[in-house]
């Protein structure tokens, strides 16, 4: 048993060890490596993963910065020893996100997080020149969360091959399929050959260089671990090859800081899983996963319990065609979590309803939940002569409202604290979402009012304050993007708006 | 005694007789007339009023025509009787709307109506000039119904004084008011001396002008009887003061045709009055109106209790800032009764949300309710360098959605039977409004389907019909207003939209 030093890893970073290995018999099913991390502040004990080709990894995210060691061992080979630096985070590493209090997202060192996020499904299993489209336009849109799945999706618009599947095997001939007879594949088994007890390490491998891509970008990655668009199998595949699935799954992406875990999208529609099933990968990601990332499950109709103690946070899809964002504050109370409003419907014009708002109404619904102190989920559906859609494919942005994602965010980076939260409500305030910091102890006391009238169109509003106060007062145009400084007021004062809708006015108290 | 014969009268027109009569003491609190019209197939008694200066007047509407006898009698004078004769109805005399079946209205002669209606508080308080523009206005726009108040209204951009009180006397020194400190005059009584035993004939002498000149171009006159936007004592009347004027309008307005009443606007405002009060108002008018012209009592925030028997149908505010007309079918249901939408919020750029949205916004809102066989209320709420605005004044129409009230209206005219429904839930249909006429059993065995998308934007819809079966393919903008026939089509079809928002898909089977 030799002793190595590995250099240094930054706080939050990831640190990778690889050691050959056995590789005869099954070394997904029949093998096992672990390894126990220890600092003067933290001792970590994770899973490692077979990576095909007798290579065995672990990976390691610290928390803390100093001198750590470890020790690997397991049926792979012989146990492993060695030491490692944690240096400190570099300047645009903050750390995984945390629910920070109660409602809000701070990232590990405090910084405030506002999830912006996007929705492309499978966006990384598409070719290597479309994923670099992604790419530079989540950027161009400053989306600072994804979601996306790590399994392939079939589905209207989706109706191609993935570039890789999770399992050894082959696929259905899908030179069958049409967008008439898509459905009826759909959650089928018929014609796959897959062996569920070999996984393919290198489609893991390429999803984690896409983790590691969006990393770099700032972007969170919000990994959607079963869905039910599926014509392989893999949406019904029995307990055993369940539980390896999910155990590889965090074995091989728990330690990268940019996860979070989305049990499911739509998980009611998955008709082979139970409550008791969903309850079951829950405690797999609570009990493998030592970082404790972030953890949710969407909905298609029926919400889940977002009580249950493992889910951190309420990843909500549109409950009703005409208000889902208003909702906001009400499953704050309900749940107690954070809302994350991950569909709103898509900005687009295909057929579905869910997919053919306008860029107007998706950045209304970006601010009434964001107001709220939610978090809105953009996404888009124009048809494509290639079939290229964003929610699914990524490539680039066709519509009007991802234009309007880096005001919102900057708007919400200008908060004090870490968070919106709705001012407690006066009858001047019935037909406006009137929004105060999360730290302030109620609307009286504020030192800054958000106020935002949606569809509704007014001319002019008023407002009353005391005499001695004096207020700095800027009007807000969401839809052009536009901040107007009004100048300073007191006592009661008017402010003139332009009859346009989609208006806000923000008012900061200017220190006496 | 001597027997008169009054020439004729039309079916649902009205007969007034006249007499002089006792004008010492107090004449409106002391004397009374009272008149029974016996026909082959009615006898109707109804009380009569004092019209000041001797004179005593008496209505009478008969339901049938034929040969009529009357006997009038009271303290005002000898009994007079009499007869007359009542012609059938002339073309455009349809009778009083009534509830036809369950949830809509139709004419006492059969023909279906929609209510399309538009608010003008107190359009009739204004001077001849304005008068006769909003005259205009109604036929230009084709509303058939129009909500007003019987008392004058004191409220922001309603500081000046009626043309007319309900009462003799004088009112408070309005030269104080102004649109800061009006809230603070509102529903005290100080300042004013009005007798409330005495009335003013003249201020309804003026009203009836004013819904016989609506009656004569087809438009129902929605009476509010009381409101809170008072100033002169009129909402905070004694219980006997109440019922003289409760009585005074009975017994003036209910022989007119197209009189339907509306116990109160924002009854809940009305702090002085109790739900006893409301169920006393009820009871007067069932009692004392013979022909039960249609009752309602519209709130601001708490819904009354349209289950009550004496109310004929739902008269409803806004409920929510974001969805109201939607919720149309929820309310059929609830009170299983009529459900007109009479304040889904002003189209305008007023401060208040409850007047500035667009007329997109009120168009939609228009069609969300129409389609589910409700029936929706139209309002406007323009700034206006002398504040004349439609909500309250009438005049000229400035919007946009008034222009599409009889595109609506020839859709809906043109449905079988009276009235649309939703159409049975599935799951094709959950982005849509899907409707069928109300006549129909069944979504599948019906003959029409009117699909409306309203802000969303497909691109195309499809559709899957019996191959044997034909089907006429009409699609409606619902904002430009058009109808384009798409031509017959059967089986599974493809119908192309243009990707705007406010589109709809007419469907009628071609008989085979």
């Amino acid at each position: 048993m030799e002793m190595n030093h590995h250099g240094t890893v930054e706080r939050w970073g990831c640190l990778e060890l690889s050691f050959p290995g056995k590789k005869d018999g099954n070394p997904f099913t029949d093998d096992t490596i672990r390894g126990i991390f220890t600092g003067e502040h933290e001792t970590v004990e994770t899973d490692g993963f077979y990576d095909g080709d007798g290579v065995y990894r672990i990976r390691f995210m610290p928390s803390y910065p100093g001198e750590y060691r470890y020790t690997v061992s397991g049926t792979f080979g012989e146990t492993r020893e060695g030491s490692f630096t944690v240096t400190e985070a570099g300047p645009d590493n903050h750390g995984p996100v945390r629910v920070q209090n109660a409602l809000y997202f701070s990232y590990a060192d405090g910084t405030p997080f506002y999830p912006v996020g996007t929705t492309c499904y499978v966006w990384e299993l598409q070719t290597d020149e479309l994923i670099e489209k992604t790419l530079r336009s989540l950027q161009k849109a400053r989306f600072n969360k994804i979601r996306f799945c790590i399994l392939p999706k079939h589905y209207d618009y989706n109706l191609g091959e993935p570039r890789s599947y999770p399992f050894e095997g082959t696929p259905m001939d899908s030179s069958v399929l049409t967008k008439d007879n898509f459905l009826q594949y759909t959650g089928k088994t018929e014609g796959n050959h897959f062996d569920f007890t070999r996984l393919n390490p290198a489609h893991f491998r390429h999803i984690e260089n896409c983790i590691l891509r969006l990393q770099k970008i700032g972007v969170e990655a919000d990994l959607i671990v079963m869905h039910p668009y599926d014509r392989w199998g893999f949406s019904s595949m029995p307990r055993e090859a369940d539980e390896l699935y999910w155990k590889y799954v965090l074995a091989r992406f728990s330690a990268y800081r940019n996860v979070w875990w989305a049990a499911a999208n739509e998980y009611d529609l998955l008709s082979a899983k139970t409550v008791e099933d969903w309850e079951f990968y829950g405690s797999l990601m609570t009990r493998l996963d030592p970082y404790h990332h972030l953890r949710s499950i969407h909905q298609c109709m029926k919400m889940y319990d977002h009580t249950r103690p493992w889910i951190t946070h309420c990843s909500i899809q549109r409950q009703d065609l005409y208000r889902t964002a208003e909702n906001t504050d009400e499953w704050q109370k309900e749940y107690g979590k954070p809302v994350v409003l991950d569909e709103i419907a898509y900005e687009g014009n295909i057929q579905h309803g869910w997919g053919n708002i306008s860029g107007e109404e998706m950045t209304r619904r970006f601010w009434e939940g964001a107001l709220r102190g939610g978090y809105p989920g953009h996404g888009e559906t124009f048809l494509h002569p290639e079939d290229i859609l964003w929610w699914s494919h990524g490539g680039e942005l066709h519509g009007e409202s991802w234009k309007r994602v880096g005001f919102l965010l900057d708007i919400l980076l200008n908060v004090p604290g870490n968070g919106l939260k709705i001012a407690e409500k006066v009858m001047q305030d019935w037909d406006c979402v009137h929004a105060i910091p999360a730290v302030e102890s109620s609307a009286e006391r504020s030192g800054y009012h958000l106020y935002y009238y949606s569809f509704m169109r007014p001319s002019f509003r008023e407002f009353r304050f005391p005499e001695d106060e004096t207020w700095q007062v800027e009007v807000i145009d969401t839809w052009n993007m536009t901040i107007d400084n009004r100048g300073v007021r007191s006592g009661k004062f008017r402010v003139e708006l332009t009859g346009e809708p989609y208006m806000a006015i923000r008012l900061k108290k200017v220190p006496g």
